[in-house]
Order: C-alpha cells, then structure tokens, then sequence
C-alpha cells in the first residue's frame, strides 16, 4: 500500500528520535538529566488543579468550537495587562499553540506556497508546513549575531510569488532570542511591500530575563491585518499537557476562516480549559516568581558551561533555551554517544543535536540545543557532565580539545 | 490580504449555521429541543469524572505523542473483548476522532487525490478534505433502501487514477444505517482490486439496537493492510468535549507515519486521557444500558413522527440519528422558520438541514437529519412540536399536506 507524499516525507521529530537511546540507559541504570526537551519541572499553578478537580459533569458536552467563553475572556484579560487590547472575538481557543500553528499555515497558504523562517527553529513547523502542503524557506541566523536576524534585504532576497507569509518564534525556541522591535517593524515593511502574513509564535512571551521586554506583532499598528499570533499555556503555566492555546488576530477574516477550520474539528478539550480559565486569572506576580526562577536556572548552567573554553553560547534573553556550539565534529553522534557510552557516577545527559532545527543541510551539525528545565543543583551537575562529556568524546576520537572552533 | 483557497473553500459547519437563530428565538424566551446535533444527554460516566478529579499534578506534562500506555493498553483490552485483537502498538490516541480522521486522509493522499465516500455524510469529512487539499467523490444511497450501499458496480464506477481510499461511516451519521458484512467485504473487493485504502469511521461501534451487530473493517482479515479506523470516546461514554479519539490499523507503515504526524502536535490531553482509561475499564454491561435507552428513544421519536403520514423514515438500526424526508420543499428554509416563526406553548424544534451532508448539489433538499439525544418524555414533545410544525409551515405557504412526496 502506498502512502501519501506527505507521510513519506514528513520529518521524524529530531528532538524524539533519540528516545530510544535513552530508554536503553536508563535499562541499564543510568539517569539522565534531560536537557533536551522543554517539559518544565515548574508545578501547574493550583487554580488549575482545583478547577479541574471541581469538574462533576454531569456531561461533558461539546464546547463552542472557539472556546469556553470564560477561557476567552480571561485570555483577553490577560493580554489587556500586558497592555495589549484583543477583544475575546479576535482569538481562537486552539488545541494546543500546535494547533493554531497548523491552523495559520492553512489561512496562509495552499500547497506549494512558501513560508520564510528564520533557521534555526522549532521543528514542528516543518510538520505542520508537510501537513499544509507548504515549503518553509529558511533564513539562517548565526550564533555570532545571537541569532537575531541578518539584515532586511537579505531576507526580503527570499521572497518569491509563492511567498505567503513570515513565520518567526520570540522569544524563541531553540536559541532563547528575543527579537528587537527594529527587527519585527523591519519584518513588517517587508510584509507591507509584499502583502505577506507575519506569523509570530509567542508561546514564550513572559519568559524574559534580565528586565527586558518581548515586543509582540500585536503591537505593531502597521500590521494589525498582517499579524497572526500562536499562543499557548504549555510552558506560560507549565500545562503542557493540557493541549490549550490560542490563534489571535486583528483582521477578521483570519478569524472567519479559521473558525471553520474549528468548526471541523468541532472544539478543544473543555475540563482543560476551565482550568486555563483559572490560572489566567492569577495575575502578573505569578510570572515574576517564575521569570526569576528562570534566569538563575540560565546564569547557572551558563556559569557551569564556562568551564569549557571550547563551548561557545551567548547568553539568551529569553524562552529557557540555548543553542551551544560543541567542540565536536557531530553532535548527533556526540549525543547518541552520551547516551550509550558515557556516565558520571551512574548519571548523564542527554541534548537535542540542532542540525534538526535547521531547513538547510549541514547546518547545525555542532550544535545542540539545551533547555534550563531542572531545578539549580540539577542543572550544576547536569552542566558539569555535560562538560565531561565532551572532552572525554573528544579524548575517545583522539582529538584534542583545543581543535574545537 | 488574500488568504488560501483553502480557508476560502472550507464550508462552514452546516449543523452550526443555523445557531445565530437559535440564540435569537432563546432570547425571546423559546425554548428549543435541539435534535440538530449529536450531544447525548447520557452523564458521563462516574469512573471518568472521579479520574479527573483525582488528578493531583505537580506537573501536567507533555505525554506520549501516540497516547499513555495504560489508555491505550484499556483501548487494546475493549476491543479484544468486542473479540477483535488490536495490540497497543496497533493505535494511536488522537484529539478526538476528528484528529483521526484528518490524519487518516493526510496518510493516504495528496492534494488533488480523491476519497470516495457514501452520502449523505458527516459533514467535517469535507472540512478534512479540504485541509487535506482532497476531493470527496460521493456515491449516493437512498432513503427507499434505507441508506445501505449501491451495487458495488456503481461505486467501483467512481475509481479514479487519483482515488486513494474509500471512507465509510457504520454505524452512520446521519443516517444510522449499520452496513452489513456483506457490504464491507465488497468494498473490501474494490480495495484491493484498485489498491485502496478502506477508512472506517466507527465511533458509534456501541449503538447498534434490535440485537444487530456492527462489523468492523478490522474484522475483515483480507483487508488487514488497507483497513485503517476512526475511533472516538465522544459518543461511546457521553464525552464529547473531551475530545479522544484513536487511529487504529494492523498495517505498520500507516502507524509509522502517522506517528510522525502525532509528533507534529506533540500529545493529546493528559488529564482527559486518565478519564477516558478509566471509563474503558467499565466492562461490556455499561453499554448495555446506553443501548437500551437509545433504542427505546428512537422507538418513541418514530412513533410521534408517524403521526404525520407525509414524514419518511425507515427505522436505523444503529448511531443515534436518523435523516427523514419531510413533505416540504426546502428544508433549510423550514428549519429557519421553525425557529423563527413558530412555536407551541413557547417551545419549538431545531433540526439539521440534510443538504449539507450531501456532497451532490440539489440532494437532500427535502430531508433533515435528527438526533435522538434526548430523554423520551422531552422526545415525544419534540416529536409532535415537528409534526405540528410542518403541517403549520405549509399552512403558511398555501400547500396541502398531501402534497408532501
């Protein structure tokens, strides 16, 4: 039997396909300080524990296909004190900010149309961009530049008649960059010039370290029917796995069209949305605790990574990710390694190779992506095995630390 | 901004169309039996209420993207007690049947392929089409042969270079005919004639009244390969907003890919999935109850409607819904009047115009399709109030009852 194109080609995901490397070590009895995917250890606030322990049925129906009313209003709420007006009518509750990224894709564009990211990124776009038919056409940013963007023309250079939209992630996954408001106005000159959709993922938004400030393209008048964001509460209230998030748009035929997208798959799962409804209404002051919990988890594992001259980062401003540069000449053979043939006391870690967050080949092949997901002390040591880890891979190839770039 | 074909071609839900008057013929103090959709009233089991109460956290992670192993290990166990084995490894846990679905046709074709499929139909299969960048081909059944198959002559007729599946429904909505053996083994015949894929949507698996028996494609060993099924909670334990489902197939490479997909979106719900687990653990007897009730309800729905000679129906032997041809000329606008002009003693009925789940223009004019989600006193009002209804609607337009074909 054959299956679609698509199935063929839709990619394994690259930050799961080392899962069985892992399930053997720890048959072996080996822990592993997981760095390589983003669950947080942060507890789910208890409003939402107590709203979905309240929940007595008797029935549980059908919600509307946009969303609790209540959950779209909190959601309102909420960006209202982010100083962000978006009436409830202007979002969609989405199964997840996967959803709504699926979702937004499917508004966009038709199959053959192009979307322009910049690289590294997220690796489910590709995913959805498979499933939409569509082509992500990357834009490479560099570790030197702290992966923010390279100059306009450069990007403006990549459109074609079958571009339909920029796609960008900020704070974002996996380099933990924040986009300057410069960058997002230059992005959206080029989307005015070309009549483009801007597709941010802002699933990251709160997390900011060091006083600074997401800018969010809801924010930028210019392109308010330009502007598409994908929202969630996975990582906002460590709820990743209650599949909530949100599509947002000003312009209304977004809205129109992406509401019978929701209509096929009739509503998002309702005892998960009465609790989103509950942690939406905790306030500001819940986010400060977890924004400093945060950036001592980055300066940490930075501060442990420093023992390694070889390994090269700058520090992130925000997401809880960082892409590090190895001194190895493969990172996913490095990885694999860890996994199968290194420990430290009975422990290691496992990494996400990066060259799977990059849509042009051989990029990425000596850097991985790390997620600050475990608490301080975790973090020392899972850093400091990590360090170990590469000048002893480095020593079993017989090649010397200083050859690392 | 122009947005997609796509999004501009999707239909809109023509089940939820008709909404906006309900609310209005609410606000003027109607009160509506809403036998346009498939909401069951029965309560959600207590099994499944008292699992998502007992949920304690601390962290609501992400989960496995092919379901957790003890839900899907109570899917295994249900089925093998319906006497069809399905290991674990054989399904997928999905967002609801609708995921299912969606993936289901993204395995087996690309845009532009076709799916052939009975109508009158669910009416998302075309909003998953449409996603999918697929063509539904329909082949029409009939009311006078209650809704089963054409000679399979007929249906092979519509086999095209581009066909890659046919997708029946059994137990069906809308029209609650349960396809014999007979029927599926000749599909079975043009599947692998043509190398095809059979979809199955099953979810109403459980609602088979009069002692009839529904018979899975997964009961057909001959299409072990091409047999992939929809399988859905929302019905079967009265939990439609919980929304979980199952992709289910013997063949490994639709699994594979479809894993693929699954990764895409990363999990369905945790919390919903610890409720679904337990329900499936209720044993065979639970059902036993549902089915009685149901059918006792379908009994007194067609004894209030045979009061009006003109209405045709021939009893379903399954699901919870029936379409029935009414002596009128158009029955989207008899639905619209019904609720916007008529009412008895302050109630009136809201039922689902038939001609949005053919995929034939002109069909389906004169037909509704009715849902028997209500308790039997509520049943027989609503029965008479649409009987009282289309005598009065063509009052009102000058035509005599007996007019009605």
């Amino acid at each position: 039997m054959r299956l679609s194109k698509r199935a063929e080609s839709i990619q394994a995901s690259p930050i799961r396909k080392l899962a069985p490397l892992a399930v053997r070590a720890k048959a072996r009895g080996i822990s592993i300080y997981h760095l390589n995917i983003g669950q947080p250890d942060i507890p789910t606030p208890e409003a939402y524990l107590k709203a979905v322990q309240r929940y007595g049925g008797p029935v549980l129906s059908y919600g509307p296909s946009d969303g609790l009313p209540e959950l779209k209003k909190a959601v309102s709420t909420y960006f209202a004190a982010n100083s962000i007006e978006i009436a409830p009518e202007e979002l969609i509750i989405t199964t997840g900010g996967s959803e709504a990224a699926l979702f937004a894709l499917n508004l966009v564009g038709d199959p053959g149309d192009e979307v322009i990211v910049p690289e590294p990124f997220y690796t489910n776009y590709n995913g959805f961009a498979t499933l939409a038919g569509m082509k992500v056409v990357p834009v490479t940013t560099r570790a030197e530049d702290g992966f923010h963007l390279p100059p306009m023309e450069d990007i403006e250079k990549k459109v074609t008649s079958r571009t339909r939209a920029i796609l960008v992630c900020s704070p974002n996954n996996p380099t933990g960059t924040i986009l300057a408001r410069e960058e997002l106005e230059g992005l959206a000159r080029i989307a005015l010039q070309h009549g483009l959709f801007l597709i941010g993922d802002e699933v990251y938004k709160e997390f900011t370290y060091d006083g600074g400030h997401h800018t969010s393209l809801l924010e930028l008048p210019e392109v308010r029917e330009n502007a598409i964001v994908v929202d969630s509460i996975s990582k906002r209230f460590s709820a990743c796995g209650a599949r909530i998030g949100a599509l947002i748009s000003r312009n209304e035929d977004v809205i129109d069209m992406a509401m019978k997208f929701a209509q096929a798959r009739l509503c998002p799962p309702t005892i998960e949305q009465l609790g989103a409804a509950e942690a939406y209404k905790l306030g500001r002051d819940y986010f400060d605790g977890v924004r400093t919990e945060y950036q001592q988890r980055r300066d940490a594992l930075l501060e442990g990574l420093s023992a390694h001259s070889g390994i090269y980062v700058k520090k992130p401003a925000g997401a809880f990710y960082m892409v590090l540069r190895l001194p190895v000449d493969d990172t996913e053979s490095f990885a694999r390694w860890m996994l199968d043939e290194f420990e430290v006391d009975g422990e290691t870690v496992m990494v996400a190779p990066a060259a799977g967050f990059y849509a042009t080949p051989g990029l990425g092949m000596n850097e991985v992506r790390v997620a600050y997901v475990l608490q301080i002390p975790r973090l020392k040591k899972a850093a400091n095995i990590l360090v170990e880890g590469v000048r002893a891979y480095n020593r079993s190839r017989g090649r010397s630390v200083a050859a690392g770039s």
